[in-house]
């Protein structure tokens, strides 16, 4: 490639700023191609202003208003979170629904990935047993027994690529009658049945905890594990203050001999050839700059349109971070049913912070103003392009399991660990994770590709990025490429052929359920 | 001893119920020695009736009414969560404050433990380098700059006991701006400061997160961790994306680096004798049954007044499991401003139920309930008798720091865990835990002594469990007498002379933050 170098981007004709790309910033002065000059230096991600902008006057960026600029900014000069008035966020009474016809999308044949497929029909791209939790009073036991389990058992079961307690602080001390308590209950019984855990699911309860273990596992008999020569060798549930356990020592050794049955069963699973419909990606950007909008999330974006069109389910979720571009998205749904689910989500969300004197001015954070983001109105803007183009054929709330093929909008906070238990909950087997301030985020149930959205982070965290997208800055590779390129490492990555960073140093997250209802 | 078996408990002279203490229950039929039949079997813990209760009629435990009968109970009849009708709350315009005198309570003097004391005069029970974080997105990495730690730095400093990272859910995603964040704010920072952290603040953060590192220290001077050769040697902030740091490898080199420093003035660090004045006791239950308020819990009260006694510090907590109780105590505040913070705390709490449409019948839990408590109301008289007799000098919001001598009602929700987070950022130096059901509950930070509340979980959880009230029940203890035993165990474990069962095992929970206001 022999383009020039690029100093700044403009993503859309009406745009009246552009981004700085230059790592280190442009100093005062600065001459562009253009003759345009410099009035301040401008950091690296920040806005310059492409024309003079006066007090009240709009500021344009993807095409769209990110807000007023608060007193006069020169042609050349410099649009941060101090000389721009967030407006307000866009109505949500006269959306229009359903309007814009979807794109044709020619069918993608022919793409596979080597998964486990599930008695259920889903597929997983790890085969780990997933030790479910109804109460955190039973943590610190869980953490003892899975490493316990991890050297004493994993080792005889080599198929089985890891055991993980899944473990969260719901289940007692909350106030399980509230209405919003349906959030964490359905989060925690969905996560159980995430594809990566083979439909083995084995519940480790207290006893006395207000969420019953057998209503995690209500779909199918529950089976008690007691401690027993004729224990049921199909047992799912155990509680800790089941009577015939008499002490710390048998609890353990009843949990080991309830986990040996289950990897038993799991270390008879083989990958096979699935096709690429078969994958269910997760979206996330989390400490997001200016450039999320114009290198990761745009090719995250491509990359949406090409599973979709394999056949394959996207989510892309961050209510915090839709709401202001909601106008962008309302027009994509597949009808006005998946339309007015989009709002009231919208609505929801407005609701609930409003409850806690909160509102949307929270977001963005110190880290995202310093890589650029002048508010949430610009963040959302960026934050949405990695929905792609596809319309969006459903809606599900915090903790839902996914319906339907296609691009789906998963209701989550944006924060980065309730919004990926709740993918997870949502029974995504991989997920995308984009950062321009960098993040050592990982989950230990599913690979997340960790994708750099500007060189300088990718260069530095060169042993926790999996894929720079600040080659789109710099004009070393195109959007579509880098799209094609994390489809192929999706693929990869899901075939088990291809090892994420995180997951090479072992950096997991815990999950962090979403519980809007009170603590007691 | 030589007292009779005992069958049933009448706690007060006004009760028309007692608790039936036999192991397995009591049979239909069974005559007990003042004549009484029972009419149904009644399982241990619960509730038999020593008159015939009409409908509408109080039933009285505690000599306090706990209900009122939904349908005539015969005498030798059985009272459970189905036949009594949960009162109003107390109502919190008109409470009595500061009316009832304080106990002539002679001072105990000579009781000494072995203490680490801090340069900030406070004195704690283990010497442990605490690691806190910003935000929750350095979790992974600090679960593996822990291990590292322990297994390369640890050996070389045997006066440290342990290396602890104190991650939690809080930092970013937080409506960090909404007038509920103060709680967790000032938990996370206050928790840096407990006694057993030594005043060593270590703290890592990410960079880019809503709270920065830089306000969990502002006590003190911020001196940032850069990979330099100079590196400061008080550095006590450290930002995973600071630059100066090229990939996850010189992240973690850093902070072995820094966390050396600090081992290096801990290791130096002695025990030394202390006044029992010392202590800071955090008094907690869960998992309670009808035992807890007349076994485990007065045995409690009357170490609180010992150790208030010897001029130490008690807190108890608990909000909605002190709220039904809350006319026993407003008396016994210090004085009316001690008495109008403590209604204050109260009124919070049911605005904030209030505002989740939760309410108080959400407690007890079905656990509570199958060992005897009918309801909320039972429930807090059985748990405020832990605060003992002595005058309520002070009452803190949560996350607050202890500020007085004496007895404090440190207001936390009654979540196990949260209250144990909230107590150790209170200040707390070690906690008692009563338990009837029986959790394995157990803090890295400070030890935790466990007392069963009944025999059938003392011995059962033979090894879990560190003191056995039960023994008041079957009349082999008397409640000075374990109240005493208990006084000296708090000693001993402070002292480093006795090892808890949950640190014997390595059983922790983590840290779970009370969040009232939104996530984003």
């Amino acid at each position: 490639m022999s383009q020039p170098r690029t100093r700044v981007i403009k993503v859309h004709a009406n745009d009246n700023v552009a981004i700085v790309v230059e790592q280190g910033g442009l100093g005062e002065g600065t001459v562009l191609d253009d003759g345009l000059v410099l009035t301040v230096p401008i950091p690296q991600g920040h806005k310059v202003t492409l024309e003079d902008i006066a007090t009240g006057e709009d500021i344009v960026r993807y095409g769209e208003v990110i807000g007023t600029a608060t007193a006069p900014i020169p042609r050349g000069g410099h649009v941060n979170e101090t000389n721009v008035r967030l407006p307000r966020a866009p109505a949500l009474h006269d959306l229009p629904l359903a309007t814009r016809p979807a794109p044709s999308a020619e069918p993608l044949e022919g793409y596979t990935f080597e998964g486990f497929r599930n008695p259920d029909g889903s597929v997983g791209t790890k085969n780990v047993l997933g030790i479910t939790t109804s109460v955190q009073c039973v943590a610190g036991t869980v953490d003892y027994v899975v490493s316990r389990i991890k050297q004493e058992l994993l080792p005889r079961f080599p198929n089985v690529d890891d055991v993980v307690g899944l473990n969260h602080t719901y289940g007692c001390g909350v106030a399980i009658n509230a209405p919003a308590a349906i959030v964490p209950i359905r989060t925690l019984k969905n996560i159980s049945l995430n594809p990566n855990f083979g439909n083995e699911v084995m519940v480790i309860g207290l006893g006395c905890e207000k969420l019953q273990p057998s209503t995690l596992v209500e779909d199918r008999p529950v089976k008690i594990y007691e401690n027993t020569e004729a224990a049921d060798p199909e047992a799912n549930v155990l509680s800790l203050q089941d009577e015939s356990f008499q002490g710390f020592g048998d609890m353990i050794e009843g949990i080991m001999a309830m986990a040996e049955r289950h990897l038993e069963r799991m270390n008879r699973r083989r990958r096979e050839t699935c096709p690429a419909s078969e994958l269910v990606v997760g979206m996330q950007c989390g400490g997001s700059d200016a450039f999320s909008g114009v290198t990761a999330n745009p090719a995250v974006g491509f990359a949406t349109d090409l599973i979709v069109r394999a056949g394959g389910s996207v989510m892309f979720s961050e209510v915090t971070e839709v709401r202001d571009a909601i106008h962008l998205l309302t027009p994509r749904t597949a009808d006005e049913t998946v339309g007015r689910a989009l709002i009231e989500q919208m609505e929801w969300y407005d609701r609930y912070l409003e409850g806690g004197q909160a509102d949307r001015s929270a977001n963005p954070s110190p880290g995202n103003k310093r890589g650029g983001l002048s508010n949430v109105v610009e963040k959302a803007l960026g934050s949405v392009i990695k929905s792609g183009t596809s319309p969006i054929v459903d809606v599900i709330g915090p903790g839902e399991r996914i319906r339907r093929k296609g691009l789906t909008f998963a209701a989550t906070p944006a924060s980065d660990f309730i919004c990926g238990t709740l993918q997870l909950a949502a029974g995504m087997n991989l997920q995308v994770f984009t950062t321009g301030r960098g993040t050592p985020y990982g989950l230990s149930m599913v690979p997340v590709i960790k994708m750099s959205t500007n060189s300088t982070l990718g260069q530095r965290w060169h042993d926790l990025i999996d894929l720079d997208a600040g080659r789109i800055a710099t004009g070393e590779a195109s959007i579509e490429e880098l799209g094609w390129e994390l489809f192929h490492l999706i693929l990869d990555v899901a075939s088990g052929r291809h090892q994420v960073a995180a997951d090479r140093l072992g950096l997991h997250n815990d999950l962090v359920l979403f519980n809007p209802a009170p603590v007691t």
